[in-house]
Formats: structure tokens, sequence, C-alpha cells
């Protein structure tokens, strides 16, 4: 068989930064539904199965498309059910029926090489997605493979909102020209330019994650940056070392985020650059025949608060 | 529809690192065979596609059970291939002839509540899978949801063999109580123990992580670690910090880790502890007819070898 080359490394399809730059302003629009169909929690009505989510999805989809800037769906979700073809034939609607708005698979996938490179495969040839997000536990390498596919968004874990964020995030790391023991491996050249912009100062995890991925991590021009809405302090500094990236900001709503602190501390230079992600406040905002009415109402109000509260950081 | 409850939490399934000491005994092995059926590698007479997919693990797995101490199917090959019957097929089939062999699902999964759950469910419901490889970024609340099923093993991402493995993973961290800045978010209670464990010293980050694993993570005490096979030196340190968990290695074979040095640095009390796996040098020692003999050829030896380096290290 021949090699498995990306097609898409090729074409011309529009960047995921520049379609998702383009969505903000045609939307008005920094809201992101996440696709997270739950069997416990969709509608009774629809019944259960792989049909049951596409049915729900497509509802929800028609619903809110003109109150979002983009789509989320969280493919464990689909991969529970076997619905993985579900899950292609949302993509391709949203694409056919809805152009202009991108699709964030979320996958939080991370490996290396030949690997990375079938994950590549999934999420961009066999899903279409126009971003992806990716775990960066194993570093730039595990980043690199998706590089191949053109203009494809890759967003990376920086800070999460869960308490376990904690746990490995928001430990201080000290830069390895700084550290008390030598690295038994010699630093990668980007992680060693890193360093040396950072000033050798004691940074949390999560911050040198930013700044590599602002910098010489951002090969393609292509990264964003996953930011949970829990600790705005955190999210302006995101926002400070990465000043230009996306960030995708789950937590709002189910969560506990609050809007407004969320929006005053992560808006870029433009006034957006937040993809502000809302899952269960939506998808379930009502249980009956009526949920896709109560999810647009949701998706309304919520997007009506990002940009009030967008308003106001900027007035 | 009925929340999805798993059902394997009541069940009388050994456990996995029940199974996995046991075979490491009985095989008297400490190989491990990762299935990755790259669509470019896999023998031109097999065909293309997921039936090809099917007719190559099968061969390799009848070819190499009687070495192995574990299979370990790399979920992206499947994924890519839109092959994931084939795959549910492939670990049904070696439940079924193979008993007694554990199936590691390498997947690096790694999200919280009910996006866990739902992996849980991919993993361990859909796929039948003895362990689930995981990435530990997101923290403790990443790992627990998957404590549900009961005696399913999780190998953590811990210290890899990549290059880019040095970019988080090598990091000196201080630890919270010692930390120049007071963490925004309370250091999780799980967290905190580990800290005062670890004296306040600088560590690297894999061996905060090895720690947490050790102790106060491994609640259902089917905890493993992987650690790449390059830096013995590092392997030897996890082995210090985890004196009873099972750790995964890939590195050996295509990707040039030393089997004596990884051998004698990661064996545990009982002269075990160690999955060592190969992929590529196994399943692609061959691109003829005669594949499936070349891999036993190649497992065989590798085998012996990993039992060479462990009786000359317990000499």
């Amino acid at each position: 068989p021949a090699p498995e080359r990306p097609a898409t490394a090729m074409n011309t399809t529009p960047s995921f930064t520049h379609t998702l730059r383009q969505r903000w302003q045609a939307a008005d629009s920094m809201l992101c539904v996440g696709l997270d169909p739950d069997p416990a929690r969709i509608p009774a009505h629809l019944g259960t199965g792989p049909d049951a989510i596409d049915r729900f999805c497509r509802d929800i989809i028609a619903a809110t498309a003109d109150t979002v800037c983009a789509f989320k769906p969280q493919i464990a979700y689909f991969a529970a059910q076997g619905a993985e073809d579900v899950l292609a034939g949302l993509i391709a609607h949203i694409h056919a029926e809805h152009p202009g708005i991108p699709v964030i698979l979320d996958a939080k996938r991370g490996d290396i090489g030949s690997t990375a490179r079938q994950y590549g495969v999934e999420a961009f040839d066999r899903f279409k997605a126009d971003a992806l997000t990716l775990s960066p536990f194993m570093g730039f390498d595990s980043i690199e493979p998706y590089f191949e596919w053109a203009g494809r968004g890759l967003i990376l874990l920086c800070r999460t909102s869960n308490p376990g964020g904690n746990d490995l995030q928001a430990l201080s790391v000290l830069p390895a020209g700084n550290a008390t023991e030598t690295p038994p491996g010699a630093p990668s050249p980007r992680q060693s330019a890193s360093d040396t912009a950072s000033g050798a100062q004691p940074e949390k995890l999560y911050e040198h994650l930013a700044r590599l991925a602002a910098g010489p991590w951002n090969v393609n021009g292509e990264l964003g940056l996953v930011v949970g809405a829990t600790f705005p302090d955190e999210l302006a500094r995101v926002r400070t070392l990465a000043p230009r990236l996306p960030l995708l900001v789950p937590g709002v709503g189910a969560q506990g985020g609050d809007v407004n602190a969320t929006v005053r501390a992560g808006l870029d230079a433009d006034g957006y650059g937040l993809v502000i992600n809302s899952s269960r406040a939506i998808l379930y905002a009502g249980k009956g025949t009526d949920f896709a009415d109560q999810a647009r109402k949701a998706a309304v109000a919520t997007r009506d608060a990002i940009r009030a509260a967008r308003d106001a950081a900027r007035a």
C-alpha cells in the first residue's frame, strides 16, 4: 500500500486561526458549543444509541449555529458508543450547512512519531476536523507531526480548570540552566531558547508551556492553548505570555467559571481571542421535546453575556 | 436511557497486576509485543484496509503469543483506518485463544469527570482491555474515574524516551511548600501528602509523578508507569521511587534502548516488574510472506535477551 501521506498538506483550505478570526467578527461571538452527547442525559424521546446521538447533535447544531464561533465535539462520547461514523457525519454536516464555523475535535491526543501521525490521520483525514486538542506532556515532538496538515489548529492543554490541574500544571519549575541537578539528557534546542528567554526565574509549569507555545513551538502559527476559566489571574498571565494565541476556555457554565472575569482576563488586542466553551449548560438546558429551544436560549444568553463582558472590558 | 454504570465494577475478573505477575512467571517473559499495524509497512500480500490489519495482527499474535507477557495494541493505528471493530475483535481473540495474557490498550487518554468515564467505557467495556495507558497532565482527577472498573490496570506516562520527553518531564520542580510563589489554587490533599514525603527537595517532574503513582494516587493498587529505555539511570530512579509498580518500557529495539541496562535498572525485588515493549522491530522483522516467522524469531531473541539480562542482574 502507498505510504499514508496526508493529502491535506497541499490544499488551500483557509487556516484554522484565519477562519476563527473571521468567525469571531462575523458572528460577533466567542461562544463555543461543546458536543458532549452523554447517553444518560439525551432527552428520552430521542431513544438510545448512535442514532439518538446523531439526532440530538444535529438539533443542537441547528439551534445554536448562528450563536457560535466554533463547535467542539468531544470524541470520548462518540467512541464510548462506537459512534465514530456519527461523529464524521456531524462534522461533515457542519462544514456543509454552516461553512465558516470551525470544528475543534477535543481528543487531547499525545504521542510521538508514527503514532502521532496516525492520530493526525484520524482527526484531519478521517474526521475532517479544523483543529485538534493535544496534551503536551511528551514535549515538542508530540506536537510536530501534526504540522504536516497545513493550516490545522493544534490546541495544547496548558492550565486546566479541574482541581487536579494543580497537581502538575501549577508546580514551580526551575529553568534547566538554573536547576540544582544537571538534566540527564540534553534539553532540546527549543527548550533552551525558552529558558534563556525566561530569565531563569522560577515559573509555573503552565507558564513555561504558554511561553513555548507562543514562541519556539508555534512553527505553523496555528497553535492555541486550553486555559480554564476557574482562575482568571492565571488566564491573564497566559494572555500576557501568549498575546496572539487563541485560548480555548472550558469551565464557564456548568463548571462555574465567571464570564466577566474570564473575558476581562483573556481578551486579545483585537477584542477577541477567546473560544469560550459551554457544553452541559447548553446541551442539557432542557430535558424534554423542547430541548433544542432551551439550548438555543442558553446559547444566546451565554453569547450575549460574553459580548457584554467584552464591551465592558473594552470601554 | 439508563445511566452508563460500568458493568465490570462487580465482576470477578482477576486484577491486571495479578494476571501480569502470573504471566511473567508462567512464560518467564517480560517481553510485550506492541500491535502498531502501520498500513505503509504491512506486507503487501496481505492487501490493504481493515481486513489487512486484522490478518496481519492475528498472524503476529499466533506467532508470538507464547513469548510474551502482554500484548499492547496502539489505538491510533486502528482509529486512523476506521478499524475499531478489528481492534475489538483482536482483543477478544487474544482473551479467547490466549487466556492469561493481559492486553494493554495504548491510548494515553487524559481527561476528567464524565469525559474520562466515557474513555473508560471505550477502553474497558467496548474494547475489553485489561489495562489502559493514561496521560497524567490533568492530575489525579484525570485518573480517578477509571477506578470504577475494578482490577483494570492504569499505566501513567512518567518518563518517555523521545527527545521531547525532556521538555516537561525532566524539568526540576519545587514542591509547593517550598515554591517562591504561592500557588494560586490550593494544592490537592494528595499532592500535599507527597510534597511532605519528598522533604521539599527539588526533583524532576517525572520523579514527582513516580512518587505520586507509587503512593497516594495508587488507590486501587493497579497503577503502573511508562518509563522509556533510553535513560537507564532514570529508570533506576523510578524503580527506587516505585518499587512495586509494573513499568511499561518502550524504546527497546527500533528506538535503540539497551536491553541489559534496561533490565538491570528496572527489575523489581521478585526479578520481574518490567513490561518491555517492542513493536516495529518485531512486527516488521520481515517484509514478505514469512513475516510471521521472522516476527517470531525477533520475539524469541528479544525475550531471551531480556531473560539473560535478568539472570545476569540477579546473579
